[in-house]
Formats: structure tokens, sequence, C-alpha cells
């Protein structure tokens, strides 16, 4: 069995689809962030950092359940587990870590500050939200240049790293982003979205937000 | 033959760490990010996210060269090319990605964001900075905690992680941050701080920035 603990936040999207393309069942626990709730002692004991998605395997190695935080780790242990969406070895391999951490480094923190200074601080500050904007959109014409040569955001394949871009393109809107002037990302954001499995997570992830 | 582009950064040392550690040769390529180096058309024809490091080993897979950017993953590159400071499988490997990311992801961000809002912002905003050096408390704090119960980042071996967590810790004066609440980190900092390779690395890396 698995159990993910996640919101529907950019992070957390991305072990859903993840299990979702791999066809492995999971059950959501919902932790709503917007309440706080992922700094509670009952959730801090599972996860002293205090962030989700976390998952809990219980069939880990050995048979003995495994706790992991961190989306990007969580998206590693689970292509690692069942050989898929992660090439073993090669330039495809390398090309994967790069476009994660690339994303996880620099698109997040990008995206997730703008956001921040755009709509929820007490005050705003315009050396602050210059400084995110023009930092999100030199990562975004970073990526643009890359899938203008690319199908997927390693080359011809899917993997684990469009499942971990397609977190904050999902939820740019927060960032106050679009892809006006990003044809690339905009069709290859389309063919992401337009798969079963994305969709079938998206779905889930909503239904964990309660009716307002 | 080995070459990496690198100055005296968080980010930059800790390939030549890795590389030592390894006891594979290196040379290194000044880029001298004070002045501007990394966004010469020369340097982002090479690497389009205008940054350091970047690796080019010129026997990647089948014997062709192989390019790589995102200390991340030039780290995970040599791990997996050596057999070396990353688990082959079972909960250790989790661990090292765990970690990897939630220095990358968290500690990385809150460091660099603080550090720029203390000493380079063209205004001092009280805003800014005390939201970034809260978090980087708050993540100092759950490193404390993880250093209190293993010996390195992940356990009781020393690790790709420990390296990507030195990167900050080693330059955590440009964040105004220091060890003196954090007996567990200033233990495990001495101890990667006294390793030969890891000092022949620091060596190496500052005899790059030019004499003032
Ligand atoms: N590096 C982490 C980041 C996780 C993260 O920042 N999660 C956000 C939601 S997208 C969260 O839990 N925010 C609540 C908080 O920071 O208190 C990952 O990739 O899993
Ligand atoms: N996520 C990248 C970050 C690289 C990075 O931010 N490098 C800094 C030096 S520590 C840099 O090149 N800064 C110059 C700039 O951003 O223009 C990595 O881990 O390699």
């Amino acid at each position: 069995m698995i159990e993910v603990y996640a919101f529907s936040t950019p992070n957390s999207i991305r072990v859903p689809i993840a299990l979702e393309e791999l066809g492995l069942a999971y059950k959501l626990k919902p932790v709503n962030v917007r309440k706080g709730e992922q700094k509670l002692p009952d959730y801090l004991a599972i996860n002293p950092n205090g962030k989700v998605p976390l998952m809990v395997d219980s069939e880990g190695f050995d048979g003995s359940p495994i706790t992991i935080s961190e989306s990007g780790a969580i998206l590693v242990y689970l292509a690692e587990k069942t050989g898929k969406l992660l090439p073993r070895e090669g330039v495809g391999r390398v090309r994967v870590f790069e476009q994660m951490f690339f994303h996880l480094t620099s698109v997040g923190p990008a995206f997730g500050q703008l956001g921040f200074f755009k709509r929820q601080a007490a005050e705003q500050i315009p050396l602050a939200i210059a400084r995110f904007q023009s930092e999100s959109e030199r990562v975004l014409a970073v990526l643009e240049g890359l899938l203008g040569e690319r199908q997927f955001v390693t080359g011809d394949v899917f993997t684990i790293a469009d499942i971990v871009h397609f977190g904050w393109l999902w939820r740019r809107e927060f960032a106050g982003i679009d892809f006006e002037n990003s044809p690339n990302i905009a069709r290859w954001y389309g063919q992401i979205d337009a798969r079963p499995a994305v969709k079938r997570a998206l779905q889930r992830v909503a239904a964990l937000v309660p009716a307002a």
C-alpha cells in the first residue's frame, strides 16, 4: 500500500501523476496547507521539514515500510522501483537529473517567491517583485529554448523530469506567469496535460480541497 | 579528461570535492561570476542557464564527450560512473536523494536570497530579510535535528549528500549564518572540512579568484 500526504500544490501534484503513469494504486491523505496542517506536531513527527508531499510505501526494501519526503526523491524512488520513466543509463539518464535539478533549484524557487511577493506579502515591494519576475522570465526562456529542440524536456521520451517541470507550470497563475511568449512550452504543456494519467491525478488532487 | 567550469562559489565547490574524493583528475576552468563571465555568449553556448558549475567529461558514454550542468546532476553522474559515494540500492540510496533535494530546494535558496537581501540589494527591505532569515533558521534547525541522530547527513557513511550540504554551509557567512546554536552541524562540518580531499578542493578553487 502506498500512501501520499498531499494537497493541491505544485510540489504535491508530481507524486500522484507519477503513480498514475506507473499504474500503482495509492491512497491520498490530505494535508491542508492553507490551514497550516503541515506544521501540526503529528505531521512534523513524520516529516520534520513540515512540507508536502510525503510518501509512505508499506513495501519498501526487504518488505519494510519506507517514508520519503521531497518530491524529487519520491519520483526517483518510484522510477527505480519500477524501472520506468527514468532511463537506466546513458545520456538520457543524465538529462533527467539535469532537468529535475534545474526545475527544482531555479523554476520552483523563482515562481514560488514571485507568487509570494505579488500576492501574499504584507506590503508590495517593487524590488523583490522585479527580482523574481525577471528570474522567472529568464528560466522560462531557458526552458523555451530547450523545448524548441526536444519533444519532452530531456528528449524523445516522457520521463519524471517532465513530471517535475509540470508542477509549477500547472500552477503558473499563482506567479502571474503565462505562455504567451513561450510557444514551445505551451505545446509541451498541452501534450502533458492531455495524458490520461495526468488528468486522473489532477482530478484526485482537486478533490482534496474542501468546498469553500 | 574532465574539465570543470567553476568559481569560488557554494554550488561550484561540490564538483571539485567529489572529484578529489573519487581520485579523478580534472582541470578547472575559471568563470569569474563577479565579473559576469557566466553570461558571455561563449559560455551561454555551452550552458544556456548561465551558471557554474558545468562539467565536460571527454569520456562519457560510449567514448563520446558529455557536458553536464547542475551540481546535483554532476554528482549523481560521477557517483554512478564510479560506483562510489551513493549506495547502489536500498534505504541509504533514498536518503541521499532526499537530502540532496532538501538542501538544493530549501537550504540553498534560503541562504542565497538572505545573502542577496542583506548584502547586495539596492535597498534594505526588512520584510524580505525577515522572510529569508526565518526560513534559513528553520531549515538549519531541521538539519540540526537530523545530525543529532546521524553521523553523516544520510547515516553512517559519507555520500554526495554531505558534499551537497557542504556547499552553502561553507559559504554561510554570505548569508550571515553561524553555527552557534547548531552543535551537531558544527561537529559534522568540522569532520567534512578536515577531509584531505575537501582541503585539496578548497585550495584549488580558492586559486581561481584573481588577487585583488
Ligand atoms: N522541495 C520540496 C518542497 C515541498 C513544498 O515546498 N511544499 C509546499 C507545497 S507546494 C508546502 O508544503 N508548503 C507549506 C509550507 O511551506 O509550510 C518538494 O519538492 O517536495
Ligand atoms: N542549481 C545550480 C545553481 C548554480 C548557481 O546558482 N551558480 C551560481 C554560483 S553559486 C552562479 O553561477 N551564479 C551566477 C548567476 O546566477 O548569474 C547548481 O546547483 O549547479
